[in-house]
């Protein structure tokens, strides 16, 4: 039989498998076009043309297997689009090509963590980081963030001890859409920088953040490689390509990091062990033409407002997003997961908050057509009338 | 700092390392024309022209996410193809799309392994077993083969225990050349019935077959599905379309077995979390095109015509190989890693068995240009009367 994790794992999982049967059975009887669907962040729009001019260069390259760390040209292109942006030298070796963020995560974690040692991952979040710390024997550390969502400094430090391996942060965030500025990064380095001063302990920041070019209002992100130098960025062209299952990212190792050396060996070889072997070959090779383009985010910007506007003057409550393609209401009642069943009676389909490990909210992807969000309107103000929000 | 087993794997690969360091030395020494690399399994042909104008026909089919068990169509077109070569019926849903091979074998062993559960695993073997079933807390049992390297079935039942949760065989085998016939595969699933029965214990067969359609000498490999029913067959289409580095492959589930539906349940979630996520959709699409396709294996025969009979001739000993495209013959010494280095001082690159668990045996890789096999025999040469080989 399967082992017992896996068990418990599949059947803790039972209700989302349900909620999804559910939209499946929802478009097969009212047909797609007729459900509004703003459950999964799978990105609508095509990869830029670009792509397509780089497949044709690209495609006779060669398909064999590349250094485990990937392709020695694209991962100096990558370096010097690295040192552009963060005004610090970043060299091919600090670069290791995986099979997008998640892989790249799995391999961060293969390659730091002891049995039981801790990550730090304020919630709300993405609930794979749990499976991605557990499968390599890590411990998953949640702490609350404040009510806009942004780090609470106070809890992280109350949090940090001699277990504490790393913490993850995710900015543009999913399932908020938070960002979090260059002071909060600013305040979480010193508290990291001072926790090793007494403990002699190093925190690695995390950063997931394949949301970097997604974000509005003109925002600008800050470098966290000018902030802290315990630093590994993951990142993938899932989402500012549109590539997402084509699963190509990287992971950036901060060039002044302390053992910078063994975190490279250990990452490498975690890519190789984990069964990636290395990042798909022609998306390799594509995404080095690539790294200045991404999809035009205007359009994710005006289906925010769009989705804002909307559901604001239905007196749903949400902070506005500033990056990503996420928006995290408040459910009108405290049980999430009641309230998205109301949304699928409406033809609905969103996220309950308990998926990211705070209940009373639900998600919402707008990475979707226009029309979806215009057309998801007058079912969403039924919903609000049934909740009480309007009258 | 890095996890303590990640920095013993590193030390312990140390060795490898140094070697591979070496070859990268000579080849910029000499040219890289000048270097005869036997070292590694990336085959030398391109794909077939089929490869090319599926990608063609595919290149605009979207980019995004797919099911987790990969793209329904292409799993339809897979259980067809198995159907008719297994005579026995498969369905989508026993088909799970993997990120190549060695990524299938880690979902497979996340999907079974509870904490110290034994894979017994017949040697020679590729190394990279011991690190997939450690990442996912199980123990590799490895247990000898016969002079021929075929399976000593009386040592792998003595080696049955309950805490055996599966046996990996890998046929045709990387490094031997060896494949296991029908007779041997019949008596091998008896012995784990019998097991069965006395103990109530199932223990899965996993076949790892990526050389399935690199035979020669016009072999016909058994079908194991018409033979075991607790069986999961993994392979990719790395070797026989010449794709090692897309990362694109599968594992085919035994219709018939007794859990099914469990195992592929966990199978997908675990494709899932470990964060392949999905196989690279683009090679999903360009695959379903290309089952009934392999590069010309009569190439890969030929090398090893060239190859076996030039080593014969100059007194090293060895089996045969019947499929794959790897040699395993006897170092005319004990110390396999010095009579390597040896080989190196010559510029030729091989591994040493000691990489597969069999010290005292080397391994070479033609899957090369026919030219690297003849211009290296002058070099064989040299070292065969070193060692006393030839007089």
């Amino acid at each position: 039989m399967i082992s017992k994790k896996m068990q418990n794992f599949i059947k803790r999982a039972s209700w989302i498998r349900k909620m999804f049967e559910e939209g499946i059975r929802l478009k097969k009887k009212y047909g797609p076009d007729n459900v509004f669907d703003f459950s999964l962040g799978n990105p609508h729009m095509p990869p830029p043309d670009e792509f397509y001019e780089a497949v044709k260069r690209e495609i006779k390259g060669g398909h064999g297997y590349t250094e485990n760390a990937g392709l020695f040209e694209t991962r100096e292109i990558i370096a010097s689009y690295l040192t552009k942006e963060h005004g610090i030298e970043f060299s091919p070796d600090e670069i290791i090509l995986t099979c997008g963020a998640a892989g790249g995560l799995n391999v961060i974690f293969k390659a730091l963590l002891n049995p039981e040692e801790e990550v730090i991952v304020p919630v709300p979040f993405f609930m794979e980081y749990a499976f991605y710390i557990d499968n390599h024997g890590g411990k998953i550390k949640t702490v609350k963030t404040k009510d806009n969502f942004n780090l609470d400094l106070k809890v992280i430090n109350d949090n940090l001890n001699l277990s504490t391996k790393a913490i993850v942060i995710n900015s543009p965030n999913n399932p908020t859409g938070q960002v979090y500025l260059e002071e909060t990064l600013k305040e979480l380095a010193m508290i990291l920088e001072s926790h090793r001063k007494k403990t002699k302990k190093i925190v690695y920041l995390i950063l997931d953040e394949p949301y970097r070019k997604i974000v509005y209002d003109n925002i600008k992100l800050p470098s966290i490689f000018q902030i802290y130098s315990e630093t590994i960025v993951v990142t993938s062209f899932s989402k500012d390509l549109s590539l997402a299952g084509e699963r190509i990212g990287y992971l950036a190792i901060h060039p002044h990091c302390f053992h910078k050396a063994e975190l490279i060996a250990a990452c490498i070889l975690a890519n190789r062990i984990l069964g990636f072997v290395n990042a798909p070959v022609l998306m390799q090779r594509v995404i080095k033409h690539m790294l200045e383009v991404s999809v035009d985010s205007k359009v994710y910007e005006k289906n925010r407002d769009l989705l804002c506007e909307g559901l604001s003057a239905l007196g749903f409550s949400f902070i506005l997003p500033k990056g990503a393609f996420y928006l995290f209401p408040k459910a009108p009642i405290a049980d999430d997961i009641s309230f998205v069943q109301a949304l699928q009676k409406e033809r609905i389909l969103a996220v309950p908050g308990s998926g990211f490990g705070t209940p009373g909210y639900f998600r919402l992807a707008f990475c979707v057509k226009e029309d979806v969000i215009k057309k998801s309107m007058p079912y969403f103000e039924k919903v609000a009338y049934k909740f009480g929000l309007i009258s």
